[in-house]
């Protein structure tokens, strides 16, 4: 059973701290291996990148073989079931349009000074993708990072993929055919992050790499960064419900149950203004975890880290939403816009009672790529933005340099850094003569 | 004397591949003493932070003297003299006024299917500023930081400044006060990343950390990396000045000065298509380093990271410019907008010649926290998007719900999430009821 906590108990402001300061997550601290087989891969490139592939995948590479030509992309989609392809192809539509309107504008202007200023935006020459193999490898995910970078205009992707034993998952080929990826590596685990980051004799470098993995990869991510740009390091997933009584119970059980399927370290919460309905649907869920395919993983997130909050008002659950900082949110109210209004940090706000979490992993459009672990306080999810980047402009005139120069002179000046001021002083003394 | 390069030389691929793969930055590993303070002033909070303050700065502190009062930077303040007060408040209105423009538009728009989708940005909801004590003590780094903060809207900015002795800059005071800082503490190292982070009695934790330090604060940014949100990790500064031979070597030289003259490890490049050109410059720096206040710093980066590279004409020069993704670029040629349309990677461009790269330190309007060591490459200087998060926002109706439901239902199930198919399967089934 999830814990049941109620606002108006003396013991909630503890209960609720302890909710949000649980650990969640125990990473297997592997980060001395990783840093070897990064250096391998660094040292001796295809070379450690074949051998490791042998090593953990099972899967005997050459430097031709190791990627999937466009022939093997063929052969390997060609028997995904009409649905699927239709499904896939929707979705990315879907997503594609979304991120098109994240496209940021460059911007230039001419002060009273007579100086000219803006920015422009430029995409990241090419980027590295990790897609996990297993049971983990969702072609969902391949949309999600891939399609962002190609909106960019990033001109070469590359994804890696391990195939243990050489088995792929054809959706996955799919969805990066679908998405206009460059190449598709059958490699993974560190040394895929190493190559992506440095390069070996087949594979070349990237500058930035996205996409999630297990810990090796994670540890791998933190490794290169600084080499390479990365996204964010995501943690397990986490759903918020805030729900009024009004609600059928098993919908939002079900959304309950869709994060908690993913990981038994995820997180399911429901508020609600109705402690009866929270119960309703804490019954609910145990009613879908007699039948639930991975009831096992299902059952074990929501009994260790699930909870049901009954507050005095929607204003409350508001207050409570913005301390969790919940990458997931559901709004299932009467008025879930006025409710949005109240929400300062949440990665994804779904409204209404039509608007099960789900449909914002696969077909909504914005990206399921999202901050855990309350970092949406301070981050947003995965978008066009992390694959494009800002360069600043400024052109004076002799004009605005006469404007604004003496005081760059002062500054300078007190900050004791006396070259910068010269490079200033020198410019305008040329006017003067 | 820095290398000189040219680009008809069969060595040059070589030469060029060392200066760019040069490690200008030995930094000490300091992780293990940092890792220390953080655990020790998340166990004792203030006491902490009040000992090490002691034993690092000489200051004994009790948690009422932790910040400056504002009638402290009255009295403080009273003393800088005209000049100076003019020139850094012209600085931060040409900041605000160029970093309003990059307050990012929230988005709502309603689809074909019926469903409505956008994001809403938000501004972080406290921030944290570390300010270096000493002589890296800027007060332009205090505008720099604190002016998009207080643009994106972040209500409790918060400052840490060591003061060793107890000494401070008035300037830093003046600019934090310009710039709307909320809180002025009198600590620094790891101990006042430690504490914006985890918060003590005294000071409430924040969300955000931003801004320059040694290699005690970098060490501690990367470890509260995740619990809150930092910047970049900013290495030794660096200029790459692309000149035709229609320029003043001196104001060249100064400009290259004016960043070899931040640090023994800052790097300063001139390419040119005027080899005579090339040479004259040099001289010319050699004759301002004679006089130079900072000559043993300024002199130490030129004569081991400079670098004079002659080349064919302007593609090349802009070709080599994308390979080096250089943190600030001037553009000292007859048509600066034709070679800056040709520039993939640069954290900040400065046009023509009345442009000198100081005026972007301190008056220009865009930010001086720039992106160094190539990452140019992959990220961006410090703007207002650093202190907002985008919520993604998504609202089906039951149309919308049934006509995009189903591929979701395909997906899940090839991804074998049952219970995410299950949460729209309901939904769907209702209708049918």
């Amino acid at each position: 059973m999830p814990v049941f906590l109620t606002t108006t108990d003396d013991a909630f402001e503890t209960q609720f701290k302890a909710l949000l300061g649980a650990k969640r997550e125990d990473s297997p601290d592997v980060d001395h291996i990783v840093a070897g087989i990064i250096a391998d891969v660094r040292d001796r490139g295809d070379a450690a990148v074949i051998e490791l592939t042998s090593k953990f995948d099972r899967l005997d590479l050459t430097p031709e073989t190791m990627s999937f030509s466009p022939e093997d992309v063929d052969r390997i989609i060609a028997d995904v079931p009409e649905a699927e392809r239709e499904a896939l192809q929707l979705a990315a539509d879907r997503i594609r349009a979304y991120h098109e309107r994240q496209l940021p504008q460059d911007e230039s202007w001419t002060d009273a000074s007579g100086a000219t200023l803006g920015w422009r935006w430029t995409p990241v020459s090419a980027a590295g993708l990790y897609v996990p193999g297993g049971l983990a490898s969702y072609p969902s995910s391949v949309l999600m990072n891939a399609i962002p970078a190609k909106v960019a205009g990033v001109p070469r992707l590359a994804i890696t993929v391990p195939t243990p034993g050489g088995v792929v998952n054809p959706l996955v080929l799919l969805a990066a055919r679908i998405s206009g990826v460059d190449e598709i590596y059958r490699i993974g685990g560190a040394q895929a992050v190493a190559a992506l980051a440095y390069g070996t004799g087949t594979i070349a470098p990237v500058d930035k790499i996205t996409g999630p993995g297990n810990a090796f990869v994670a540890a791998a991510k933190r490794r290169v960064f600084g080499k390479v740009g990365i996204d964010m390091i995501a943690g397990p997933s986490e759903i918020l419900v805030i729900a009024d009584g009004d609600n059928d119970p098993d919908w939002i059980a079900l959304d309950l149950m869709s994060q908690a399927e993913h990981d038994e370290s995820a997180q399911s919460l429901l508020i609600t203004t109705d402690a009866a309905f929270g119960r309703a649907v804490a019954e609910a869920v145990e009613k879908r975890l007699e039948t639930l395919d991975r009831r096992a993983i299902a059952g074990a997130s929501w009994r260790d880290y699930g909870a049901v909050i009954t507050v005095r008002d929607l204003d409350e659950a508001a207050a409570l939403s913005n301390r969790i900082a919940p990458e997931h949110l559901e709004l299932c109210v009467a008025d879930p816009d006025a409710l949005c209004d109240k929400i300062t940090h949440a990665g994804a706000i779904f409204l209404g009672k039509w608007t099960p979490e789900a449909i914002g992993d696969y077909v909504g459009g914005p990206n399921h790529v999202l901050p855990t672990a309350r970092s949406a306080r301070f981050s947003s999810g995965l978008s066009v933005m992390d694959f494009v980047k800002r360069t600043t402009l400024s052109k004076m005139t002799l004009q605005s340099l006469k404007a604004i120069g003496p005081a760059a002179e002062v500054l300078a000046q007190s900050e004791s850094l006396e070259a910068h001021g010269l490079s200033v002083t020198a410019r305008l003394k040329s006017l003067n003569e």
